[in-house]
């Protein structure tokens, strides 16, 4: 909401904290007039037939130019939209995005679907190699259709946003419980297209999980799954759209697994003297198979600047909830792993919620880690324009190379940090963890010269990238391909993989129109 | 192993119980002698560089030719193998399996690999349309190369069979906990190449969920996906494998996650009234995500056939397990839930084991179903020749669906026993269940004419098939395509997926020589 984002006076106090921080001086640039914005003249004309629905705004064509990671909001800030969309498209149904499709598909145009364009990874950015670019908007197709109580499962139309979603299901007594950081800014169509990390920190961490089946416009017609709890038959159909990232085609809707509202919680903080001690009984928690809704581990730099603790210690954020069952017991089983693991929390520290229906306060570092995670998209844009080079990147790794894969990226970061920016800071946290491995996910830190941030920036990522990829590990555990991991995706896929997936792109998408330049090269 | 197979004796005392039974007078057909085998010439030479890895022999040719379904057995039976294999190669490492495809692709010969041949979908019988046919059995890639403890993940060769595999992990204190009804019968490869369902009931149902990373040989090269806990990077690699049924390469080993040896279990079965109140306590037991690791409905058919009750009760067989901690407090919270939906199970009948390493006598009704479930596939070729037609079918659906499909395949199932059978008898149970739907596994058995059951049969089978197909479900829950389902599975399939599949696959395959004829045609 425009009401979240920094003030003015914020922008000030934040160059007075960052000045002192890095012992520097930092004046608060202005903030570009979006009046000055001049963009490309729309490069093509829009048929009558879609006239009504489509917009050559400038406005609008910017906002659907970028997604939101660092280099995007620094080109956004300094009014940097040399290659926008010609056109956005605001399909209010079904048959307008076949009717887009259609026109762009006809005509050679890259059409690229956009959902909330939260994309981190320049998942919705034009290709420079297109004639013409549209911007498909699914906002429109906002609405929960239908609810299937018995089976606890949903269908609903790809382009509602996280919040009117979960309104929609809340009179039921529903709620799908998928909040990625970008729960307000994002859709459903976009969580299943870069197959979107959620709530859950266990067992079904992606949403994968809760795909029940889709329905995605194709230019070679509609790619619709059947509702199956589960199948055998041949490889699975949705599999192939989950991560697809709007290549093969434009998500409509989907049938969603569901869940009733919980009224049963647990939770609790618990401290570590280290990092690994923390995650090894993170380790031994997911071995047990007791699935922990939250089951987040965060490094002694991130647990103090989440929670305000004093940099010393690890904490590990746990939390059960049911909307059946009371989850004391298991949340004492989990704690007496932590302890045996070296964590430390007070008996008034667990909190046991009964299912009377109050939503008890959480436990403050609880509490004070969801603030912040919460409120992480909004304070991120503060800071433009002062110098600042931040960013998080995130993957996951086997517990046996863990360690390993943990002191090369945060070494890579920390030697980036201190060639380009003299300085800087590393941290850590776990989002998700699995019985074989965790999804270290890192955010970094440096002061670079305003202006230089978009140079800056990307020799710190490379070199992150680089050593995610020498250890191991994967380009992104949730956060997508899109343009900026595309390099590092490229080493990891198997090549007989990457031609099979071109080849079936080919095969629906024969002009390739649907969003070229993102997971391959025809 | 032949031992368990049925003897002379053993045949005679089911002619005369099927006599009684359905009220003629059955013969005990003598069993044609292997030694009348005649094979149609292999087609084509071995080159001398894989001379001493391939066998034209007519027995290993025979064996090779089908799996075990109801028409592979009686045809076997039967001797009537008028396409069998030329080839039957029996790579004994990675390289050979590419020397192999290298001379199938080269020549244009059809590729097939085939692991344990327990296939109950024809999905190791050659196609008819090639000049030659090699059969690659993976069972000389059997070993265990590598165990990972601190990740729980060991990587494995593709042809080991189930007790081979259990045992080399077992001195680990390791278990996969993959147990299909043909454990002892098929192979890691053919698991994973089938997305076989398993040990678990409930959670993690299919051999997918264990998939690590898969490495797999195809004619353009090794597709080997990360060894990766969870990623997001584009569509899963591993998933588009899963399910190819050969048709994509020839999986070498694979990268799985394994469990610790269980030590607590906790087991009941409970008995309901009907059908429909265990499914109603299956529905709400599951959508608790207590996740037990049995959760088996058998109808009242059902549980007189393997438990030897009086058939007017269904029985639900419920397990928990765990290396680390008791199970008991779960075990009674499902309970609890079976008697609230009219579920009688005296507490005596509870079995609580505590860890301390004894194996306990399972409760009565649970070995029962055990035994009957484990030993199912000895007994089937007892009846071979005696005119008995009798074969099984799964699907999954949801909940609120699933009442609507049961008495419709149930409907379609008996009509086509009393058309073509005169009568016969219909039961099913669940085998594994989800939150939003069970997946129920129907069978069935009626007397038909003596050299008429192949016709017989694929009459029944396909009434079966076209009410599943009509009621919503899938083809097959854990079964297959193969050759069997691939009618009902083109039905079930979205249109542009089955173009995006045949594209991929001849990327991969462009001689298309892997097993053709499944899953699409060229």
């Amino acid at each position: 909401m425009e009401s979240d984002e920094p003030t003015g006076a914020q922008r000030g106090e934040l160059a007075a904290s960052l000045s002192s921080k890095y012992g520097v001086t930092i004046d608060v640039p202005p903030v570009p007039a979006s009046s000055d914005l001049d963009l490309r003249k729309p490069r093509m004309a829009v048929p009558d037939s879609l006239a009504s629905i489509c917009s050559t705004d400038t406005h609008e064509r910017a906002v659907h130019t970028y997604g939101r990671n660092f280099s995007d909001r620094v080109r956004a800030f300094n009014l940097q939209f040399p290659n926008p969309p010609d056109v956005v498209a605001y399909p209010r149904n079904e048959a307008d995005v076949e009717a887009l499709l259609d026109w762009c598909s006809g005509q050679g145009y890259a059409a690229i679907p956009c959902g909330g364009g939260s994309s981190v990874v320049g998942g919705i950015e034009p290709p420079d190699d297109y004639d013409g670019v549209v911007s498909i908007d699914l906002g429109g197709l906002d609405q929960v259709l239908e609810i299937d109580e018995v089976s606890r499962a949903a269908r609903i139309q790809a382009g509602v946003y996280g919040p009117a979603l979960e309104e929609q299901l809340r009179p039921h007594g529903f709620t799908l419980r998928h909040f990625p950081q970008s729960f307000e800014f994002s859709t459903l169509g976009g969580w299943i297209a870069t197959r979107s990390g959620g709530h859950y920190a266990t067992n079904q961490t992606h949403i994968d999980d809760f795909v029940e089946s889709v329905r995605m416009v194709t230019p070679q017609g509609i790619w619709e799954s059947r509702r199956l709890p589960g199948s055998g038959a041949g490889p699975s159909p949705d599999r192939m759209v989950l991560g697809s990232e709007g290549t093969l085609g434009i998500i409509t809707e989907a049938w969603m697994r569901i869940q009733a509202r919980p009224r049963f919680r647990a939770s609790a903080a618990v401290t570590f003297p280290s990092f690994e001690q923390g995650a090894e009984a993170v380790r031994q928690i997911v071995q047990t198979k007791l699935w922990p809704a939250n089951c987040r581990l965060l490094d002694p730099g991130e647990a103090a600047d989440a929670l305000g603790s004093d940099g010393t210690q690890a904490i590990l954020v746990l939390g059960f909830e049911s909307a059946e069952l009371p989850q004391g017991e298991q949340m004492h089983q989990v704690i007496a792993i932590a302890r045996d693991c070296g964590g430390s929390v007070g008996e008034e520290q667990i909190r046991i919620i009964d299912g009377s229906g109050e939503e008890a306060r959480r436990p403050e570092a609880v509490g004070a880690w969801r603030n912040s995670f919460i409120n992480a998209p909004y304070q991120r844009n503060a800071s433009m324009g002062m110098g600042l080079v931040a960013e998080t990147l995130e993957t996951s790794i086997t517990w046996d190379r863990w360690h390993a894969m943990d002191a090369a990226v945060r070494g890579a970061l920390q030697d980036a940090l201190d060639r380009v920016c003299g300085g800087g800071r590393v941290t850590c946290r776990f989002t998700h963890v699995y019985p074989d491995g965790p999804a270290p996910y890192f955010t970094f830190e440096g002061m670079g010269r305003p202006g230089a941030e978009l140079e800056m920036h990307e020799e710190i990522k490379r070199a992150a990238s680089d050593a995610v990829i020498a250890a191991g590990g994967t380009i992104t555990h949730h956060h997508a391909v899109g343009r900026a991991h595309r390099p590092w995706y490229d080493q990891q896929r198997p090549d007989p993989f990457a031609a099979a997936l071109r080849a079936a792109k080919s095969a629906v998408d024969p002009n390739w129109v649907l969003n070229p330049g993102i997971l391959f090269d025809r």
